[in-house]
């Protein structure tokens, strides 16, 4: 079979690599139909992050139950089901309270000798527990399959921003970063019910994508300035909930500018440079901070109706598709800023 | 009139102090019945904060209106209020969401002209809304006073800390700190349906009222060894909500280990010595912290009937009574730590 693989820095080929097979009695195998490029398969990509020449790549993945091991008891060959961007065991403690990005046994696609999600098939552990089975996707269009994919990692994140900032009805939010993640947040605090939401965008398109998922107020600036024109729409009080979906120092400084005396910082941008806080600096404003990976796992059976029923549609971040075969383009096209979401089709 | 008032270190004297007199149309004058001695009056008793020699102390206090400015509408003679521990307008923004600790043109008492609560009268500013009147407080007995004094301040506070760490039905928490703030901390826990509630404390006296109050679990360890005592008794996942009501490293320490992955740490107690927090720690572990000063203004309209129908009663922190002429004396107890509140009565 075929798979994506990393060679270095701003080097992904196609590889030829062995059929998976099952391995332990727990296991499935996956034809994968739909997978798609992530903002941080992009570190690799750029040398920020380290990884193993030769790695497979990928953890954003959707397709079909091929074959599934002895002790496998809630899926079947057939069945169709949306993968998390984290491998979980579904029993440990963490995972037991929802939190399965934290599972004790928990794991990325593509370490430990699993396979990552951008190839042809996928062997997956804790089948029983680790992947979400979509009822009935023989009769769900290709436009549907485009809606659900971002369940696996870049809607549930930006749901997780929202639920981190206690996103609730009538919330007035800012969100900081128009990538994928930045505008699933705005879909997701608009599902959740904010009155009004600002998105920090100086890209029209993303900004135009913005608010169709909901943004009310694009604001189309930087740093104080940025800060400045969401005071200044409050009546000088900041916003209920700011969503800081980048993990710059920059983007940090706009949320802790932008969220008024007792709101709350959702963070979902894994943490670049960003300045320690002082807990002395928290008490004088209570301000709460809260933020990690999304527990995907956890919310896609949360999203999941809202985003068959069409209510919740973020299909449009995904402004490209190539093959398998044509995956380095849309590595270059996502890394250059060209497009916003790449989808990959084996 | 007689007022406590700060002398230097160790030093509390009551002098002879001009009577109050209106001096703006919204101002009123309160005769106060029953004030106390707060932890945090403690700092400049001990030195570690400053204040003039000479400052009138205590923000803790209730009494009936003596007189009204003109201006005042809510408020007519005879009423009897409980006042926050900070002085607010109850008309800028952030009091207008709630925050209103954080008043744009709040203060504390015995700042800026105005005068503190440990004396027999008081003026108060903003008084249409720095102060909550207690309905046919006439029929109230002395039990009930002594359990709506804390509403002033430390209840508030241990509400605060709850809400900051986002406890609700079900929750298990830990209440780190065994002073009045921590005992109302498992008071306000347990109103609002929490499930588990450890108290660490390794005072016996102290840890009895826990129990009554709440606690479940009482923790009698310090650092590491209380932290494993909490991750024994959750089946090493640690507790949903763990509530900081010291302010020392020490207490954030064991917030910070015994607190659960994905769960929330209110923090209540002034930072004092706090290291400052890694994000990208916290976005290891989704753990989300919250904190200040309680607007306590916000909370006695939410506290008040618990109170008034018995259902909340924490009247057992006050362990002595000193009469305003003997204040000092209250302040020695509760510098050395042998009672755990005093109430003085002017």
């Amino acid at each position: 079979m075929k798979a994506a693989t990393f060679q270095g820095k701003g080097n992904i080929q196609i590889r030829e690599v062995p059929d998976p097979v099952i391995q332990n009695p727990d296991e499935a195998i996956v034809r994968v139909t739909y997978s798609c490029i992530c903002g941080s398969d992009l570190w690799f990509y750029r040398g920020q992050s380290p990884l193993p020449e030769g790695s497979r790549i990928g953890h954003e993945f959707m397709g079909v139950v091929e074959k599934v091991g002895s002790d496998v008891k809630n899926l079947k060959v057939g069945d169709f089901v949306i993968a998390p961007f984290v491998i979980s065991d579904g029993v440990c403690p963490e995972c037991t309270v929802g939190e399965t990005r934290f599972c004790r046994h928990g794991m990325f696609w593509g370490t430990n000798g699993y396979d990552a999600g951008q190839g042809e098939k996928v062997r997956m552990p804790f089948a029983d527990h680790t992947v979400v089975v979509v009822p009935d996707a023989d009769k769900l269009d290709e436009h549907m399959m485009r809606a659900l994919l971002p369940l696996t990692d870049v809607l549930s994140t930006g749901h997780h921003a929202a639920l981190d900032a206690h996103v609730t009805a009538g919330s007035v939010v800012a969100v900081i970063g128009d990538g994928a993640v930045g505008l699933c947040a705005v879909a997701a605090s608009k599902r959740l019910g904010a009155s009004r939401i600002f998105l920090v965008s100086t890209h029209e398109d993303r900004a135009a994508l913005g608010k169709k998922f909901g943004a009310t107020d694009i604001i189309a600036a930087r740093g104080e300035d940025a800060i400045k024109q969401i005071k200044d729409a409050t009546e000088d009080l900041g916003v209920d909930a700011a969503l800081e979906c980048v993990g710059t120092d920059g983007a940090w400084q706009i949320a802790n500018g932008a969220v008024r005396i007792g709101g709350n910082i959702g963070f979902v941008g894994v943490p670049h440079g960003v300045a320690d806080i002082p807990v002395a600096k928290l008490f004088n404003n209570n301000v709460g901070i809260k933020g990690s990976g999304a527990s995907a796992l956890h919310y896609i059976p949360q999203l999941l109706p809202d985003v068959l029923s069409g209510k919740l549609d973020v299909s449009d971040i995904f402004t490209k598709e190539v093959s398998l075969d044509n995956i380095a383009e849309g590595y270059k096209n996502m890394d250059e800023r060209t497009e916003v979401k790449v989808i990959v089709r084996p």
